[in-house]
């Protein structure tokens, strides 16, 4: 099971957060990742974590101003990026060259999508994994788990049948260990969460119990 | 064979056009349509030629403005629609959305795509058909089916592997008789075209040319 | 005053708000226009009302498949176009494109905004007028004019400030002849005004009530 | 006059040229800064060179993922920020967002615009900077202030007419001494450049040259 933390835009000290997500990892055995904002990356990296870009641009050097590019993520220290999370949708000849962009460097990725179709297209693309996540369960602790299991298990299913090779994560609403074990249970290999550790007061302590089932 | 003309935002009469390929249609028993901008559709509708929108957005009756609704392309007589067209990307959600949409009001539909892999994605999401486009050939007079037979096939494959009951049109550099008759032979059941037809001195001879070895 | 009744994708019959609009003209004698959907222009504008369009690409002829060119809005029967709504917001660079397409081919322009900053921004540009909308009030019925008269007076020295040729008009909230009396004393010259209108159940009585006080 | 060195995507090593430009900064006295990738800014800042974000996005704190936030941007070291690149243009009321954002964390500002008309909207928003960079001779090697200096002392009075705390900096091809003195004698306070540095074999002498005449 891989737990990759999405720090967003949140208030949170992106350090204080990778130290807590790379001591669980290293007491646990559990693979655990931190997302943080791209000028964070490299501050992150360096406390030893397994560290993700929340974006990468579909460009190659060259003349744009304000991109984020796979080259210098990677310089920073990324291992991996999220790709068209429901916060930063891209369109689908984006996400085809981001992808492309990220295999350049050596960058994981995991494209992320709201429903059982949207994932079998996200996965013909072939990125590392794809994450399904019902907008409307987002930021709500009510885990797509438990409200609405049967879209992982559809997405995991419609996954599968274009290209079995591609990993289902699940996220939305997830935030306690129980959650993670039910996503297990439907056939997810890895959960995506945010403000139930970023904006956790002992994001320690949240990671601990998140990991505690596995 | 389907033949699809976009008139983009050509300077052609949009009427003598549709007029033009009405009379072909009828004569020829080939399917020939024409895809005018939004506020042309009632006039090429009520010339009787099968019409086309060129973009609806992904979106249900309410507060938007400045959009194209499907319900109104569909009440000023369109019958179908093109979508993520290169000059009019979509995010991929943004394709489900406007996919459902279309379904909602029984539009047919085309998604573009660059290359076999987004050919896959799209093929994902249940259009009707999806077209394949590679970007640099567009508008160049170089059509796709020769200058790049292997994305045709293997859009065809991409496709099949994905839902095959989905049509696999294709564009780019198409504008000859000989080039639909060699998109056809690998395997394309329609073919998208644009200045060909929508910029010649003689529209109806133009498409006469075009579906002649129909 | 001038009184701009934008349809946005309502589920109304653009026709007859539109028919109605026209004779609450005719018999007001007060400057009355509908803005519907781009498919809709030509039957609105038929109806002999002042017709807009929502919005229109900061585009030439050309290849550009799914947008609104100006050449056709204004062949279909478009006498101005808005732009920049807060539904539809426009790059700067773009906002100086739709203007310049406007004005190519005769269109009137309204360049929404939400605050005075912005409205000084968008007289810059050029516009015949601006329109104030503060985003948190559009479809709630608290009319601008009466829960913040000042925005509405800072946003007519802004303009003036800039470029004394502006017009400024007043959106968000607008719905009775009341709200359109209070726009005016505040110094503007026309209203905005969207589901007090295409949501009624009479559209002529809503309209009625409006230009009454005028 | 304020030398601002763009990298861009640019395949330089940002520390490189950092620290190349704070020592022609520390030997010449003239105020250079160096704007790199996000992910880049802190190795950038450490090297004590004036350090800028190419873009921030009009966002607090927040569930906001792929963003570039103001908050994490300062906390990385910079100094000021970058807004409406040519290549990263921005919708009016996100130039305004984004301007409140670099505000609230002490960042200074300068919005791109093409052209006098876009100098003045984008100063009626208040930056403390605004820099005139015609598209089409951005990367060319021909300087606004040379090919075009109509455009320059045009935009240094529509800035001026709307704001006079306004700064008005100039883009566009600039490359040597040369270029930076023509732009300061047409009433250019500032400079932007990115190829003729970040492309330099030797990006100090590149930069010795720039300031010279200064």
């Amino acid at each position: 099971m891989f737990v990759l933390v999405n720090l967003k835009a949140y208030p949170c000290d992106p350090v204080e957060v990778a130290e807590a997500a790379h001591e669980v990892a290293e007491e646990s055995g559990v693979r655990v990742a931190v997302a943080p904002q791209a000028a964070d990356l490299r501050a992150v990296a360096e406390t030893g974590v397994e560290t993700w870009a929340q974006h990468v641009d579909p460009l190659a050097h060259g003349s744009h101003t304000g991109s984020t590019l796979a080259e210098r993520v990677a310089d920073a220290g990324a291992d991996g990026t999220l790709l068209n999370h429901s916060e930063r949708r891209l369109k689908l000849a984006e996400i085809d060259g981001s992808l492309s962009a990220a295999e350049r460097v050596g960058l994981d990725t995991v494209v992320c999508a709201n429903n059982p179709e949207q994932v079998a297209a996200a996965a013909a693309l072939g990125p590392d994994a794809v994450a399904v996540e019902p907008p409307e369960l987002i930021g709500t602790g009510t885990p797509v788990s438990k409200a609405d299991p049967d879209v992982v298990t559809d997405a995991v299913e419609a996954a599968a049948a274009v290209d079995d090779s591609v990993d289902v994560y699940c996220g939305a609403g997830i935030s306690t260990g129980d959650d993670v074990e039910s996503a297990a249970e439907l056939g997810a290999t890895g959960v995506l969460l945010a403000s139930g550790v970023a904006k956790a007061d002992d994001p320690k302590a949240a990671l601990e119990d998140l990991v505690e089932p596995l």
